[in-house]
């Protein structure tokens, strides 16, 4: 269902209203920018609630990706520019509903690779996380205390749009409650694996050979995991670096450990390296 | 030599006046931004003409670092941000003189590890990469056709300063050139790697196996490198990638190799992965 809207009041528009001073967490919404996002978001578990666009935005959009099955606005630049509240140069935007958040439970059963983040509470780097495990095999994320909301706009848009596909859920967070929450992975099978630049920590290729399943802890960029955290895990792991230099971007240094788990998993590794 | 500065308009902070719209590069030259990038600007090759912030940030820089030889001009919070245009919260900036970059004979001459950029035209990626790079003990960057200035004041900030700490050198750039231009660095004995998602490439592992040295290309995101580049290297590589994903950013592709290639080059790697 197509129509053209030229009034830029008009409330059909509500739902990608005023963008540049919200991302509309607040009215239950998740948003996506970018022809490739908008699909990732049509093919997610959120329900469409409409696609705003340029004519031709909206025409390659429906011939490359299939009618998205949702009320299609035709706006024009200037219209859309007035209601996103920016001058929206992708031409498309959707809006879906949130959805509640999948159970642990569900989001363990088939997972064998999982990342779990403590404080990671910048939206790019959550963005940057979910966009390199989704690349990389990882099966979902599990957010502890502190970490941002990755289907915040600026976090869908980083992560290409794989927040918004790859599972999260919720681990109860807090100092105090690491040690149950990771005892539920740890029996489910996965070996916990934390990241930190302590040099007396074992290299990652090390903490992860011969594991089934892994399940490892990042923490935020300058204070890294707490204690409470890296306590609860069974290894600690380290990425080694040059004397002298900081450690490394939270989403870097995840990406890493994501291609080390690939590497000592699959048939080639074992074989070949 | 401490002095204070009350006066927005004095001549003697032109060094830093209008960072918001400029990144002083017209003027020849380089600012530094926070404590650890100035005193990684002190440490460098480029010559520092002054430091200026407020008393307190003064205090525990010299303190810290000790003095670092240039004028330092003590500024009230709202002088430096007239000068500079925004609120510079962190309340530290230096200038130096660029310089002339290093002869590429002299940047091969101890290397073992390089980095070659084609075309990665965004400061972002630049210092980031320049920041993975440094701390995973890569050699040097060149820099081929397109490359962003890696002395750009962004490129300084996102590389935490190693853009002013570890050397580069332009290669002979252009689509014509890069055969011959990376002839020089097979003369020098190193193994041409070039990057790229190709699933007909091989493993990253493979393609760094027993190699003494490594040049290692990577392209621009969006575009890649180009055929031209990669004709013109060893052997192509690839980090393997989950089905339906995108290629990683760049800067993160970047990091996995320098891990790889430290990975393999270090004894441990050869007796125990």
């Amino acid at each position: 269902m197509r129509t053209s809207i030229a009034d830029p009041r008009d409330p059909r528009l509500d739902d990608v209203r005023d963008l540049n001073k919200s991302d509309k967490s607040g009215e239950g919404l998740v948003i996506a920018e970018g022809p490739l996002v908008v699909s990732r978001l049509a093919q997610s578990r959120f329900s469409l609630r409409c696609v705003v666009g340029f004519g031709p935005k909206l025409d390659s959009y429906v011939e490359q990706y299939g009618d998205p099955g949702c009320p299609l606005y035709e706006v024009e630049r200037e219209v859309l520019a007035q209601v996103a509240g920016f001058d929206m140069h992708r031409g498309l935007v959707a809006a879906a509903d949130r959805a509640p958040e999948p159970e642990l439970s569900s989001v363990l059963e088939e997972a064998t690779t999982l990342v779990v983040l403590e404080g990671v509470g910048d939206h790019e780097n959550i963005g940057a996380i979910f966009r390199n495990a989704a690349g990389m095999d990882v099966d979902a994320v599990l957010l502890g205390s502190g970490a941002a909301d990755p289907l915040y706009r600026r976090s869908v848009r980083v992560s290409m749009g794989h927040a918004l596909r790859l599972p999260f859920a919720h681990l109860e967070g807090g100092h105090t409650t690491w040690q149950r929450s990771l005892e539920r992975l740890r029996s489910a099978g996965f070996r916990l694996v934390s990241l930190t630049p302590d040099e007396s920590a074992v290299h990652l290729a090390e903490a992860m050979r011969g594991a089934d399943k892994v399940a490892l802890l990042v923490g935020a960029e300058g204070p890294g995991l707490t204690e409470h955290a890296m306590r609860a895990t069974d290894v600690r792991a380290r990425i080694p670096m040059a004397a002298g230099t900081d450690s490394l971007n939270v989403a870097t240094s995840a990406a890493i450990a994501f291609y080390e788990r690939q590497r000592s998993r699959t048939a080639f590794a074992a074989r070949e390296m």
